[in-house]
């Protein structure tokens, strides 16, 4: 196969979209071995999934900044990676860079509006023209760039809380009610309508309501989400079950977060934070099948950069009504465990595109906080479809 | 079903088996709920086990002491249950007592041999004179108690190491070379040919020889083991397959155990730790597809009592070479979480003597650190080799 | 000395003043050692503290329990001291009893208003009756027990924050004022007018205001506090100063603290939170001498009772600007911590009394979050002041 | 005061020193701040220490590198400094490996002697002649460089306990049986006899021993040691006093040590080991007055290079005979930790040689784990004896 395909990353100069531009260009140039990537397990071996070196990365971005910038400025504060690699994949990272057009604002909180350029901010278009744009920025990339197909990525900001029973049903309605939609689901609705997949790697809304997801079906093209599986809830998703196969009662589960990058920032406002921990929380009673109880809180610590560090108590009771006590900590960068799961979700997207698969990718989950339309959350169980799934793809 | 059966412990007044039959009572006399018992899920609901209240316990012990005075020293160097619970069922546990008769030596190490009353210590009959009196001791039990069916479950102390590569292979030539297997294989021999069914909850080495396995065969009578995992393993078990499927390599995994009861004071000597650490280690290569460095080490600090504390630290490298740490604590009380084990491997062992199978359980796989004749590690995986025995069992 | 001496107890029936009612029953009936008692260590030998045997316990509560009930249900919960304590030592807890009276509200914040029992709730008198009522308490309990001295400590739950700076300078003012101040500062008013030493083991305002520190003054009489320094804070107040004095900067020092006790239950209103989170969060700036970002949550985590769980994460720069962790996690049992400190204060202050010592007792610095008139926060420099005062009273 | 002076380091391309001498070159061309200098804290304003700019770097060294290569291969491994440092001072990094001579091997057992390049091991000369090749290089290295003082600081690797009680115990004794002292002792009796102070940052055996302080005494010079306190230690001596000072009793205090540098692989020699875990562990029953059991393990985990990491349990006992428990993680760069102490070190060491003062520095027992001839082991005491030395110094 020696098609090109794209990969169109929302929020495309944010600390997981650099370290995925990065981490291409290091694949393409075999500068890095393959760890933290999925798709480079022996179980993909025969599934056919697109070359690194046939990627091309571009996208929509609402910051006044540049890649280079941003992978300077991540290195100096987060020290993840080899020391000279910026400098010597900088030309390529500038080039990524002339990919990337502004990004648009739309019902998605002030804390992301003040985040975003002042000529983004004054933007009055109505919603049928930004979705215009989009869908032109998305068809130019595809054609500039020859290629044969697109997979647009959400890995921007979290949005606040959208209240998916208040919006239309069906797409027939939505069309007419764009309005009321976020920013988040018009850039899946661009993809869908110019026929990319679409990955929701963020919390927000996305693709995930009845309408879009109808429009899916309809385009005949593959979606997932929401919100990467990257750290402290991979973990969780991985441990629950243990206590749960052993009757250990958990009695409650807290989590602490602290980080200090972009994304801690938008969090610190407690709107956009509520989308965020109700995503990390939900899978505990599902796993369990009874609610103990639980605290998440997630707090900005400027010093800590990307490295997210969590701390979990976990006080369960076991035989004889005696309490004990697990603890772990998590200290994980997270652009570094978000953006090759950006990677090996393009890829495998890209694949069942190939393979005219339309609809929620359901074999995804094990990516997802939130998996749409699966109510699985233990991670061994989630892996197994997405192995079920590869076996059926692999010739 | 109302026949009654029998639970016979080796090593019957030590922390796993006082816990258990202090819980039996507790499980008998509806004084706790079923927290920490694997077949008290909802799965087992129609694997027809046998009821709490149809179980006889009796048992080896070598030490000098009382279910009792092991049950109150218990209570008050490790806190587990309510506090008045001994005291209540303290007639109870004496009526098992008296079905508790003197333990046998045979190479299990100096170590042992120094904890035993020194009438055992003095014991110089043939090892073809105790195999015959654990049987007698196997039989009286059975007859005095009217039992259908009796499960012998190994929870005295670890032996140090034998090399089964050394033992013969098959049942004829080991029958006449029985002076070269340590106690804890006479005893899984004595029950084989008593009728019993076997689970060798330590690391010693017990049925897992190929000739015992044979023994096993021909009688027509279901083992398992070894080495009940209930804590740090278990944990383990869980979580590495969380790296393995996320391609994060493993660096280094070092795990560090400390904890005071006469467990910890038998793996103090180092001969008897290698047998335990050598079971804790065998897992993660198996899981990972690699051998990381590794580190256990498993230390005696007396004031801990039966407060098994580990600390597991996780270095492992994800994308772009970074290396990143998860760390965990555990705190668990180790008799209180293996005993009900025990009281599960009970009841599945007699299910399947019920059901006429024969040879090792593999079903049984999640109970162990070191499964017999199973590779899988997952704990996930292992825990659905035993969903599938009970589906098939459950008529 | 055979004199006898009251110690009352505001929030008599609460955790921290059932164990130490406990504890003074257990250590005059010589059933436990003297672990956790300051003034038990030898430095105290010859500074003629009055004997365990010689202090009677009386006090003020507004819920509706008794001091059995709360024993029995703290052990039960939290599992603290020998199973059958509670049993033994019933009928002198219940004693102790018969000495505490209906306590008062009196702009304590709605929180606290709930929690008592409704005659409680319902009292209107004025500020001055209540005041008469408290003093003529005090004079009840001190001649019908034969005192020659009494010590009032607070050690119920935490007010709202009260902003001391609106508060009347002096106490000619404040005479007339009397409507303006918190409950807390009302029993140190009491105290003092009545000639009782008086300790504020919690974070209220209590006689923390320039207007009742003059009355002290006038009284010739001993008052401290502020905010029993037991467990997390005492830990940083030992370990903040060798990262001072090694000129290791701290980037940021975040505190997750969960427990589930009624101390918690109250700290949920964020009012009453803020007042323990000022008081556990200056200490650290003064011990630097800068200001690093810290962030300190407090949550109430039922099953966890009155085990308080705090996890501690320093992050602090090098040599070279290399970023470094050091996490600390402690499990303590609040009360259990809490009373024996509130038991050292009282032999403190009473020898005080007798020494004629008048206005805040700066050597008592060490046992507090937030000393009064003390701006020294390293605990061992603290506690050479102690060591400095024992020195000069012994004799 | 414009003289230079003269750093003399044994295991001069070792990882303290490799470090030290970065750091050294960063401080004299401001490359950094003096994070981490305990001499740049403001009480040390008037103490008339030696300007960086003055000091000149020397040493010997037993192994065939670089300090670029070590520079190199450490920052690789540890990332711990700006990705770009070590380019930018890469020549002044090769002018002070030219004044790098080739270390001695003597009685430093065979761990370290393997370490050697062929050359040294196969030296064969006498002790005496050793010993006068020692003294000639340091005197070289004064005259060469013109410098007015020279501090010898060791900072090798670790042999094995060397039986001070089975040496002589005058210089005069000692002079005529040199062969029996170890190599260390031999680099510190050079130092004082060609007029050098000396510092021994290691726990072998150096100049601790009666004969060798007597020299000191002797020649009028200032020598102090032993073993760095720079990690888990410091912890220790800042916590410890907390639990003596609150009379709550520790039960056990457990810490487990991993770390992936050359210093891990000379300790996982059980011979080496001894004598740093002797250093670590005597603090503990020293500040509590009693004996805890102790347990402290030291493990060589390649992947973790120089990022030491410490877990330690401290299980406490409180009133009424509660068990609790803190635990502390500790994960620091530990070259980066020790670098800044070995400049102090030589910056106090060579002003108390212009101060004429003589014999062991008790002043300076803060920077050791094992101070020689001081009792005290609570850090903040320590400290305040540092802080009286440098009022008296300054003028």
């Amino acid at each position: 196969m020696s098609e090109r395909v794209g990969l169109w990353l929302i929020g495309a100069r944010g600390g997981v979209a650099t370290v995925a531009s990065i981490g291409l260009l290091s694949l393409q140039q075999k500068r890095v071995n393959e760890s933290g990537l999925v798709t480079a397990l022996p179980l993909f071996a025969e599934a056919d999934l697109v070359d690194w070196s046939q990627i091309v990365i571009g996208g929509h971005e609402i910051r006044d900044t540049t890649l280079v910038e941003q992978a300077v400025n991540f290195q100096q504060t987060s020290r993840a990676f080899a020391p000279n690699l910026v400098e010597e994949i900088k030309e390529d990272l500038a080039e990524i860079d002339q990919r990337v057009v502004p990004g648009i604002l739309h019902r998605c909180g002030v804390t992301i509006d003040q985040l975003a350029e002042s000529k983004i901010q004054s933007d009055h278009r109505t919603v049928d023209e930004k979705l215009g744009q989009i869908k032109q920025d998305l068809l130019n990339f595809k054609q500039e760039n020859e290629l044969a197909r697109v997979v647009v990525i959400n890995v921007s900001s979290t949005e606040p809380p959208a209240d998916a029973s208040q919006l239309p049903d069906t797409w027939e309605a939505a069309a007419s009610r764009l309005e009321e939609f976020p920013i988040s689901s018009l850039y899946s609705i661009a993809a869908l309508q110019t026929g990319c997949g679409y990955v929701n790697f963020t919390p927000s809304l996305g693709s995930n309501a009845p309408a879009i997801c109808q429009l899916a079906e309809q385009q005949g093209l593959p979606h997932s989400g929401s919100d990467g599986k990257t750290g402290e809830t991979l973990i969780k998703s991985a441990l629950a079950p243990a206590f749960a196969m052993r009757n250990l009662e958990v009695l409650s589960w807290v989590g602490h977060n602290i980080f200090g990058n972009m994304d801690g920032l938008v969090l610190d406002n407690p709107e956009n934070k509520k989308t965020k921990v109700d995503s990390k929380d939900r899978l505990l009673g599902e796993i369990l099948g009874y609610d103990p109880q639980t605290h998440i809180s997630i707090e900005y610590i400027k010093s800590l950069g990307d490295w997210k560090t969590a701390w979990d108590h976990i006080h369960f009771q076991g035989f004889l009504g005696t309490p004990m006590v697990m603890q772990f900590t998590w200290q994980g960068c997270d652009s570094i465990l978000a953006s090759p799961l950006v990677l090996d979700l393009m890829r495998l997207t890209e694949r069942a595109m190939r393979a005219k698969q339309a609809g929620v990718m359901s074999s995804l989950a094990c990516f997802f906080k939130s998996p749409m339309a699966v109510q699985e959350n233990n991670f061994v169980h989630q892996f197994s479809m997405l192995e079920r799934w590869v076996k059926d793809i692999s010739v």
